[in-house]
């Protein structure tokens, strides 16, 4: 099955731009009168047919609008951003597939690359989001700096990942939340500033295991793992 | 903490040999007396201290050596290779960075790319473990055709990974069995055939969660999710 992104949708109409259009009128052939699958990228899927199959623009008749399935859960990652920007991106293309509602790249003492390629994630987010049948797609937010961060949360839902053998396993404590906001370092971890700083205020740190995992891995760790408790408590 | 690999040990001498040579004494300069860390690859720790530091050839005199804490369940996934190698290997880098103990390439009907390199594939082994501290290092078999292998396995504790709303979630199965064998297909999925013969034998299809994943991310979000289940029930 394929899904399309309509980047516009009025009343009962629905635009394809740019990739999207040249993608089903140039590679995929579909024509005027054809029938296609969409989403707005906020949580709806639609069905539709194309009235004008332009390379640039394919308009399309909204026949069917459908609310798509939630996650059970709202996790949102504030992860640093690490060196090879293949890995980051490998990050974000998994947590949208696993499921994630927003990814903060976060800039802490030693993330050594401060920036991320913001149109090119955002097209990772789109497509990964339509590969995996997600109508609501996640939210990619601007860089932040740690401490500018830790004043935007609220510490009772947001939990540091540290490989700390003290520390309590993050499933332990997940399920009790609906919404979850965890912190991911960069490679070389927190500073122990940056830890003291997080416990100060109220946030908890977390194990992911026993288990020493890359920063990206970390990410992609946690989106299964909250996933999973929320499964097995069904 | 650096962990080297020691490809061959006998009575307290060990060697580091190519790549594991030259990172130790070109890249890092360890010298004559100085102390590492290093593993046999098998499940155990060495602390030694170099006798010999040739570039291709270090020879290490053993000072100590302790059992590595194993996985607490065994853990093997049969995945059809995909058509871009480096999702292949990007999966076999973070299943052995969660944990697993072997990664069988299982070439099913719909399975484009028959083969793997298996020698580029075994230093991704090498590099993850040493990675995450992992002294006993993953193996990965001979690429086996679907029927070859379904005659090879035990139907109780084989799993095939399946996108049906009515099969069982992994996670509920997986607690009560010692060793888990996950059969993961390719893109395109496994045929209908494929799927009969499986259920024939006694194989049971299990979901990984609701969401559509690609080849290689069922077969990381498998990792995790047994990790977890396991994770929780300590």
């Amino acid at each position: 099955m394929i899904i399309f992104f309509a980047g516009e949708i009025q009343d009962n109409r629905a635009l394809l731009l740019g990739d999207e259009a040249r993608h089903c009128s140039k590679v995929l052939r579909k024509r005027v009168g054809d029938n296609v699958m969409f989403t707005d990228g906020k949580g709806f899927f639609y069905k539709g047919q194309i009235v004008n199959a332009d390379k640039n623009k394919c308009e399309i008749s909204i026949l069917e609008k459908e609310k798509a399935e939630e996650l059970p859960y709202k996790l949102s990652i504030a992860i640093s951003p690490v060196k090879n920007p293949a890995r980051f991106e490998w990050f974000v293309e998994k947590a949208v597939e696993i499921g994630i509602d927003s990814i903060i790249p976060l800039i802490c003492k030693r993330t050594e690359k401060k920036n991320i390629k913001t149109a090119r994630i955002e097209n990772i987010i789109i497509s990964a989001s339509k590969q995996s049948l997600k109508a609501k797609f996640p939210v990619l937010k601007q860089p932040v700096a740690f401490n500018d961060f830790l004043e935007s949360i609220n510490p009772r839902n947001t939990f540091l990942a540290h490989l700390d053998k003290d520390a309590v396993y993050l499933g332990k404590i997940a399920s009790h939340g609906d919404e979850i906001v965890l912190l991911i370092g960069p490679e070389g971890d927190f500073t122990t500033e940056e830890i003291s700083k997080a416990l100060g205020i109220g946030i908890r740190t977390v194990t992911l295991g026993s288990t020493r995992l890359r920063t990206e891995t970390a990410g992609v760790v946690v989106c299964q793992l909250i996933n999973t408790v929320y499964e097995m408590e069904k």
